[in-house]
Order: structure tokens, then sequence, then C-alpha cells
């Protein structure tokens, strides 16, 4: 082995992540671990040939290997010869690693569900309202039904997530410290990406949520992590990427009543 | 402390599954765990207030305790203090107490990311083919658009994820035994019921799938789960609940054409 090589390797082996190029989407949570975290990383969205990478990491003929199954989808995290997909596991396997959970113990669980149901609420279900027939047709062939799946979005599921997660700041286990499990973790960086997305899918929606004062704890965590040293020299970096016609769209009329 | 209380006493507390009555739902999954492990678990559903139960966990007025968060929605496992929920949650928790996974390492991240993806296909999508515009209302109120998202279900999402399924069955980390990962793992009791699910939902689709020959080793893999002595026991014993208005209905309208 020649000197260089020796001198270059690490402790940990770099990490990598395999997204679609030009939105934020799923891959924007796993980017703010490691933006907060100040772990260097691996973009391959912001490298050539992003689409053809993920497409190799997503297609029917990517067969996985004899450590990893194949994936299905991205965000996919490649971590030495780990290489594993579907969001929450991705963040499950990060957050110790760079310091935004526990490594074991009860807390991992609780991390773990807070996780999912943020993902559900506040990322799934807001997909869903610009896509309810098929996700692998046009918005505009579906633009009936996302009037109405919105509507329901809008008026029952958004403050029904949002309840719940003031209940969980309320609680006696968050502490009154403002983050939803005691201390800083990674689920309060999930909810600032995910709420951020759903602000910018539902600006006015969010703006009548927050008069009604229900959800204030929510609304202070969104500042918080937003004034986070790392997080607010990302947001203000050109590695954030705008919002497009990914997961988080704004249509105007799926905020109207018909 | 009584001799007797002393006698009861066990190394590890009991397994309560707190869930819906009068439905398989996701709550039968984790049973599908706890019964081929052979473990006793107190299944809340089956036990007299049942709905008050659910409800006391998931009602806007739960608000956890100083160890646990609020749960969000049922299915909720209690384990002596841990109350936790989110089905892929809680099967992560599960499995290596009950046997059925790895307790740490990269094998942990791969079997939660395929539970994670069989969850995704064969449950969470098979709800919204009935519930495409809102899950508070009635499936007659949201028929048109659920058969027009059944459509889509059918011919373009379930042979994706079955194509996905098959592919890691043929892969070199499957290892070409019939199971997901190499040896049996509580993966192949989470593809088992979410597959029965969608063979009781779509039956004629799920034929004709069968037909084509490309999905062989899902097929197989299923009939050899509902072969283990222990899921054979509980399929044919009055534990095992019926199929009814829950996440997998069966509408013979959504399986045809318009």
């Amino acid at each position: 082995m020649a000197p260089e090589t020796r001198r270059s390797s690490k402790t940990s082996p770099e990490y990598e992540l395999i997204y679609w190029p030009g939105i934020p989407g799923r891959g924007e949570v796993v980017r703010l671990l490691f933006e907060d975290a100040g772990v260097a990383y691996k973009d391959t969205a912001k490298a050539s040939r992003a689409v053809e990478t993920v497409l190799a990491h997503s297609a029917p003929e990517s067969a996985g290997d004899a450590a990893n199954p194949p994936t299905f989808a991205p965000p996919v995290l490649r971590h030495g010869g780990l290489v594993i997909n579907q969001l929450p596991n991705i963040l499950l396997y990060l957050a110790p690693r760079l310091g935004l959970g526990p490594a074991s113990g009860n807390e991992v669980y609780h991390l773990n569900e807070l996780a999912l149901t943020i993902l559900d609420g506040l990322l799934a279900e807001v997909h869903e309202t610009h896509h309810p027939i098929a996700t692998d047709q046009y918005y505009d062939e579906q633009k009936a039904e996302a009037k109405k799946r919105a509507k329901a979005f809008r008026e029952a599921r958004l403050p029904k997530f949002l309840g719940y997660l003031q209940r969980v700041l309320d609680g006696e286990r968050s502490g009154g410290g403002g983050w939803l499990y005691g201390e800083f973790t990674y689920v309060d960086l999930v909810l600032f990406q995910c709420f951020d997305g759903t602000k910018y899918a539902f600006p006015k929606t969010v703006e009548k949520l927050k008069k009604t004062g229900k959800y204030d704890g929510v609304f202070r965590l969104y500042d918080a992590v937003r004034e986070r040293p790392n997080i607010k020299a990302y947001l203000e970096s050109d590695r954030r990427i705008d919002y497009a016609d990914g997961i988080w769209r704004h249509y105007p009329e799926l905020e109207e009543d018909e």
C-alpha cells in the first residue's frame, strides 16, 4: 500500500447520500443531519450523472450484492460496504453515529416512532395531496381528486398531526425545553424539514393554524432549529436546494375550497 | 413480598398489544411475531373494553408519561414501563427479543428497510385504494376515486412492489433459500401477512400476477410461512380474526376497470 493511500484512510468511511437532483425531497432530511452534526458527506445529487446514480440503485436491474439486498427507492445511504434505503431507516442508522440520538435503549424506539409519525403526516400525506391517484401520472391528470384530498389534509389531517406533536412537546417526557424528546435530537430536524416543506406547500393554511395559538410549541421548535448555527449557515448556502416539483409543491388551488 | 408474588415474577414483563378489535389490521403483524415465537402476550383487542383501551392511547387527551411520549395511533405495545407505537417500530423492538432478528449490526437496518418497504406497498398503499381522499370519510363517499386509485395499484404499484420483493429473493444476500434475508426472520412474517391481506382484497389481480410466473419466490415464501407449525396452528385457531372493514377490504368493483 502506498503511503498516500494509508494517509487518506479514515477511522470511518465517507458517508454517501444517493438522491434525486433538483428537489429537496426525502434526501433533504438526511442532509440536515449531516449539516447539523458538521460531518462531511458526499451528495450525489450535486455530482455529475446524478440521475444515473439514483437509477443504478432503484432500477429493476439492480440486484444488491452479497452483503446488501437491492434497494427499492432513494434516498439510499452508502457507508463503507453498507448500502441501505428507506428514509426512517437511514435516520435510525445515522443518528447515533452523528451524535443526534442514542445507540441503544428505549430512547431509540421513542425517537424512531416520532420520526415515523412526522414522516407519515408531514411528508407522505403531503405528497398524497397532489398525487392521490397515481404517483406515475402527472398532477394535472389528478387535479380534481387532489383538491379533495388537499381539503381533507388541511382540515383534518394536518391539525391532527400538529395537535399530536404539540401534545408531545407539552408532555412530561419532552420536559418543557422546547425539543420533542428532552434534549435536541434528530427528530427535531425531521420535524423542522417536514414542517418547512408543509409551510411551502400550504402557506395560507399554516398561517391560519398559527393564528389559532394551538401549536405554538411546534412553531417555536421550527424557529429554534432554524437558528442553530450549522443549520442557519446551511440554509443560507447554495447547498440548500429550492423547492420544486418534488414532495412539497405549492399549488395555490389546493388551498382553495371548491 | 408474599411467596405467591415472587413465584409469579418473570425475567421479562408481559407483552401487551393494544389494537382495535374486530379486524386483523396492523395489529395482526405484531401477533404473528408472538405466535411464531411461541411467546405469550396480552391482546387487548380480545379483552373487554377493547375500544376504550385503544382510545386511551390515541385520544387527544392522552399525554404519555415521564418515560414515554404520547402515542399517535394503534398498534401500541406495552412492555414493562415502555409504551411505543408505529408498527415498523414495534417490530424493530420485538424482533431481537423474540429471536426473529439480530439485536445489532448492519442486519438490523437491512431487515428494517425490508419491513418498511413491505408495509408501504402491501399495507399503506392497499388502504389508500379504498380511502384515497379522506381516512375519516366512508368508502362510499370516495368510491369513484377509489376505483382510479385501485387501478393504478393493480397495474403499476403492486407489480412494482412484488417485482422488488422477487428481486430481493433472487439476490445474493437472500441466498436462494426462499427467505428474504438468508435465514427466516420477522420480515418474512411481515410479507406473509401483508400479502395475505392483499390477496384477500384483490384475489383476481393476485391470481393473474401468479400466472405470469414472475413472482414465484414471493408465492413460495407465502406458502412456506403458512406451513410453519406455530403459524399453521394459529391460522386454524379462533385467535385469527377474519378480514373485515379494516386495511385489507374486498370490494369486487375495485378489481374491475371502468
